[in-house]
């Protein structure tokens, strides 16, 4: 089969939710020592997490991880960032030393941490945390051609699964998508743009905090780039290949094979929300599996939020990527589903 | 010295922040390797542990608690709501059994829980986890007289600062405020109404999930007791009296002595929201002490944060009260202090 082949089979073994578990759910809420409805989003995370298990209640998730693809980008030779694309491969090692926002704050929460290479355009020293799956050493522009083609989208992809795969077949019962790659917010906002029909101007912001000038500029490389490739939705892989990045397309290949195994995926911000237009394009019934765990202060965050129908757990105004906005996110999933587990009935406790 | 004059010393007790600390966590988060600012929140939420203990970095919170303070209310008698006072006292033998909302959310983050009976109008099976204060079985009827005395009011004050300082004496670095008792909103929206000048219509909300009729008596109820008493915003302590509940008053001495040792004091929903804007009022600093963990269903949250000047960790449509919502943001400080002990510099990593 081809790699192309093999991302569209992972695709239609999705599974959708399971309604009657949804159902049984709510009914269990109902009986909780609580008011009805008092424990607001909670109760629906814990719902969701039964819908995607097919168990009332749900599964806790106990062993979290989050896996940060890294990839650089062509496209930043227009300028896009002030950053040198050097700086993904020196926070490539930042993360294997365990000194980046994305390791204090899994440490914290107490959750794995992989760094899984798609597309640095250096060579890496070996890590144990670090899963090296180069594709190839970063995109091309995509203001001036294809991102990548369409083998190489597919094989990232694939590699992503076959990272949440092996997770999850060791134990990982909870995904959360990370990315590192300068520039990477421009490919992002011009998926988005592709996805959701919003203009480049709607769903592109600052990024690491580009002044106006560069914003300008970054908006207007969106417009070339969605002019040139005149993406067509129905052809997601297409799409992802002309305008995305490789930790994108890896991070596809997280959601689909952690909706796949009907584990939750936590997404981060706004380069996995982007990833996630694709999933759920390649995919309708992935959207069940996936929780939003911050909205990013990037305004194509909320874009692509809405366009899936998902609230995002909290809004600190964070912008860092890294998978740090969706680590903070997990102990309110875990609540979600203990609350299920865990609480006496009303009828337990002799009220009502 | 009376009751009410210790409660007034420990407010006095309450220090400034240390705006150097301020300034130089500021600066060292520049340094870190991200983007500056792209943590949001976070960085304030470090800024602020480093101004609490006068440390760059601050200490990570380690051992967090919950006290769930829990009292009856005279109120009740008006039909405030629909759920009998025997409520309070099940529910404190749920958190006691461990069946509770806020025992499943403690354990998922790993925080200590205690349950403080400063007014529950049943006797109590002594329990590990029950520390019995009670000052009085209830409140009485706040619209009909004084809720209690002050001597009273000042006795909970005081038996909320006990608990406090001997969990702080025993290693808790972090506090969440919880309450229990039923009708308690009634108070809460009363004090939210004194201490803020907005109307009861404004600030009163559906508690447990009253229905149309009763939220009209609620705030009928709330608009007499404010007539009936008049308070006198230069008398915290007789307002709280007047007007509040026992529990609320065991939170205000929580906040206090959390504040006077300098460790963060984590707000749960609309009770404890309430008893912030009394403890503010005895001592203008405690507010530098304060998180709010989350903005609660209830209108009078948002109006009790904004007077405040305090934004809500995260809003997840919850009004359960036990602490449940604190408790949630939790990790999220542990984070924030975390990232500025835990992450590389710019320099370190040779980037800039």
């Amino acid at each position: 089969m081809t790699l192309e082949g093999r991302v569209l089979k992972l695709a239609g073994e999705v599974g959708p939710l399971d309604k009657k578990a949804t159902a049984r759910a709510r009914e269990r809420h109902l009986a909780l020592t609580k008011p009805p409805g008092s424990l607001g989003r909670l109760e629906d995370i814990g719902v969701r997490l039964s819908a995607m298990a097919g168990e009332v209640p749900p599964p806790a998730p106990e062993e979290p991880a989050v896996v940060i693809c890294a990839g650089d980008h062509g496209v930043l030779a227009r300028g896009v960032s002030p950053w040198p694309k050097e700086v993904t491969a020196t926070m490539v090692e930042n993360f294997c030393a365990g000194g980046a926002a994305a390791n204090a704050i899994a440490r914290t929460i107490g959750a794995r941490i992989s760094i899984l290479d798609v597309g640095v355009a250096a060579g890496l020293e070996r890590h144990p945390l670090l899963r090296t799956a180069k594709v190839r050493p970063g995109t091309d522009d995509l203001s001036r051609g294809p991102a990548m083609g369409r083998e190489d989208a597919a094989k990232a992809v694939m590699s992503g699964a076959g990272i949440a795969e092996e997770l999850i077949e060791s134990g990982v019962d909870l995904l959360v998508t990370g990315d590192m790659g300068i520039g990477n917010t421009t490919p992002a906002a011009a998926l988005i743009s592709a996805f959701t029909g919003r203009s480049p101007r709607e769903v592109t912001g600052r990024g690491t905090g580009i002044d106006d000038k560069t914003l300008e500029l970054k908006v207007g490389v969106i417009e070339e780039a969605l002019r040139l490739h005149e993406p067509d939705l129905d052809d997601p892989l297409g799409t992802l290949a002309a305008l995305g990045g490789l930790e994108h397309a890896a991070i596809v290949g997280l959601i689909l094979m952690g909706a796949v195994y009907g584990v939750p995926v936590v997404l981060d911000g706004i380069v996995s929300d982007s990833a996630a237009l694709v999933a759920c394009a390649l995919s309708t019934d992935c959207v069940g599996y996936l929780v939003a765990g911050h909205l990013s202060a990037e305004p194509g965050a909320r874009v692509a939020l809405e366009h899936l129908g998902l609230e995002a757990v909290f809004d600190l105004r964070m912008r860092l990527g890294e998978g740090t906005g969706g680590l903070l996110a997990v102990p309110v999933v875990q609540a979600g589903a203990r609350v299920l587990r865990e609480m006496a009935t009303m009828e337990e406790m002799g009220i009502g």
